[in-house]
């Protein structure tokens, strides 16, 4: 069985993330979200609209998503991965190269934007949360 | 086995939707979705974002969708309520006595907005549909 995990957010969550989780999901048999709690982000000066439970509760609800575990730090990537025993890390190219001192531990996959998802949808959507 | 059906059209698949399938699921043991067509909408002077297929594909996502099957007309509820052995059809409570007609095959409900959920943050994402 191989295992991918992938970090963030997931604020309201919507259809956007659907499609990130579902392309993350098909590199392997089994997909872990590691959530960022609300102490965290705010170390990262952002704010999200809905607390971490109803985030999890969101995820939770989506059939390749077969755990939801807290991101409380930056540094503990290396331990989840190894925890879990991961064998890809998908990340949004968006944080292309970021990860890249994982690759001893894991596979790093930086995913390019969605073709078939309009970017001015999805900036409306992402507008909304400031 | 009970089954629960729901009418909609699901564009832009947000955490509103996922919360109310949620509730819908609850009143059974499986959730079939009947999802607008893109030429259905047409009659009803609406335009989704996203086509049939994708919003499709987006609700097959989720874990208590059951089953998604195409709304072609007004008309067609009492077949499907029967063709599928529907003992529950819910809908949001803006559609409050318009299916009441349907009482004699099945139970029908109107659900109210969640609480949970601002009704501000809802209607910033609708408006970015029009």
């Amino acid at each position: 069985m191989t295992t991918v995990i992938t970090y963030g957010t997931f604020d309201l969550f919507h259809f956007g993330h659907l499609e990130l989780l579902k392309r993350a999901a098909a590199y392997g048999d089994r997909l872990i979200v590691v959530l960022s709690t609300d102490e965290f982000n705010l170390q990262k000066n952002k704010i999200s609209r809905q607390p971490y439970d109803l985030r999890k509760q969101n995820l939770e609800c989506i059939k390749f998503v077969s755990l939801v575990i807290p991101e409380n730090n930056w540094e503990q990537k290396e331990n989840d991965i190894k925890t879990h025993h991961v064998n890809t890390l998908v990340m949004g190219d968006d944080w292309n190269g970021k990860f890249d001192y994982l690759m001893p531990l894991c596979k790093v996959i930086y995913l390019p934007r969605t073709p078939g998802i309009s970017s001015s949808i999805l900036k409306e959507i992402e507008n909304n949360k400031s």
